[in-house]
């Protein structure tokens, strides 16, 4: 339990972590830092915070920050809470790269560098927004910390034991391994279904091709709608992780383009085969549903 | 009405064609000719057809004749009933590319040739086999019909007539057009999908990956599920479509990695937002609902 939990950036994020705290009595006093001031009045008038405070106020006699701004903020807001955070003090962030966040950290966090956690809750981003949150959002999902060196034992234990207590798997791991298991299973399919239907859309008869678009297409291209200025700031701040799995992507595409060239349809279907039965051994290991098609 | 409808593969597409034309009155007898022999006692039992005949009996006083056996047969089929087709007989097929379709047909069909209706019914591909057959199968799906030169009006008149009365919606296009059509909406998913599953589990950290794969990547990969011989005879009987699609795919990951390689995020963030705005307003205006994450 926390005396004081500060969340900074009271959004669907930052808000589900400020009710599940109070729901499982994680926290005694939760107090919001505004990073979009509109959200505010509702986070408070909802009871998903106590309080609001300016940054410094707010951190001056904190136990637990959490930094749930959105990422281009970190640096900023890294330098305007370095200066007073008390000496026990965790911190700990919710960003979706890693290897960005830890060098801004090493940057910035000073003498608190010890006490932050680099963390990335894997949930929901359809939605946005404090109106958005929900106790039960972590439970279940995954959590993946990735400490570093200088990061110590007691704060990591800490800020794990914290999600744990949210329903939450937690994982440990590098960052640099991190960014790159997200880079593959999750950035890189964002950025092939954008890419695909750009492609189509850029086209003269566009209209004539999406007008016989099924729901194969229909299922791969979903996540073609999500936000075109998270996924640019992902994909810049995860730019070494996302190129290398990108590349990779490149290389087994430009094989495929031979085989299909060179009419060496045995290998293709082996290919094929060979993915079919990971994708069916993955939804069936990690109990993912299809939906109806 | 055709006297004598002759189905050549009484499967999912074959069988429901026999469905609904029983149904709608299309056909006062139904013949089947077995490519799969296990099948036709089934689809005599459950009174899909009303008889199994062998192929050239079963042509020889044919009105209509549907090929919907694998297209890897269509040469032999084409072949085995060309010498038998009476002067008034139309035939049509189901395959899902046709460029090679209309090449069988020139080489095979001889003077049947002009009452040949190259067809595609853009219908079911999850389920196979004739227990899977339904009447409304193609009640409000597309299917596109890709009549040559040398086809007669006659022919894609009584044809299209047919799938109308299926409760289809007909197009017609140049076989060209359909195959850079579905190779670009749909044979390319397929492609890029098996593409993404067989380069994370080639991995030696794959099941790491897999362990973190969420509902992006579930969504994206379903279409890996699907038959491998299936898609490895469709990216063959394809190749100059699926090369060209997939070639402008091959580009525009290109232009996007150097994007993010260099660090251009407007230009990266205006890609995304027009992919994401096309995206939604294919969703919209093709009344495509997404499926719960």
């Amino acid at each position: 339990m926390f005396d004081k939990l500060v969340i900074i950036g009271v959004g669907l994020i930052g808000g589900s972590v400020a009710l599940i705290a109070r729901h499982a009595g994680l926290a005694r006093r939760i107090v919001g830092v505004g990073c979009d001031g509109d959200a505010m009045p509702d986070a408070l008038r909802l009871g998903v915070i106590d309080a609001v405070e300016p940054t410094a106020t707010a951190v001056r006699n904190a136990d637990c920050v959490f930094l749930a701004m959105p990422v281009g903020q970190m640096t900023e807001v890294m330098r305007a809470i370095a200066p007073h955070l008390p000496a026990h003090a965790v911190v700990t962030d919710v960003g979706s790269t890693k290897g960005d966040i830890v060098a801004a950290a090493r940057a910035h966090m000073g003498n608190a560098l010890p006490r932050f956690v680099p963390g990335h809750p894997i949930a929901g981003a359809e939605k946005s927004g404090v109106l958005a949150a929900r106790s039960d959002l972590f439970k279940g999902k995954n959590v993946v910390l990735t400490p570093v060196a200088e990061t110590s034992a007691a704060a990591t234990q800490s800020i794990a034991e914290f999600w744990q207590a949210c329903g939450a798997r937690v994982s440990e791991m590098p960052h640099q391994t991190h960014d790159l298991v997200f880079a593959t299973v999750s950035h890189l399919p964002h950025l092939l279904a954008f890419a695909l239907v750009e492609e189509i859309a850029n086209r003269p008869d566009a209209d004539l091709m999406f007008g016989f678009a099924a729901s194969g297409f229909r299922d791969f291209s979903r996540i073609a709608g999500s936000s075109p200025e998270m996924w640019r700031d992902i994909c810049l701040a995860n730019r070494p992780a996302m190129l290398q799995a990108l590349s990779a992507y490149q290389r087994q595409l430009a094989r495929i383009h031979d085989l299909i060239d060179t009419g060496r349809g045995d290998e293709l279907a082996s290919i094929f085969e060979h993915a079919r039965t990971a994708r069916i051994t993955w939804a069936r290991t990690h109990n993912k549903t299809d939906g109806n098609t």
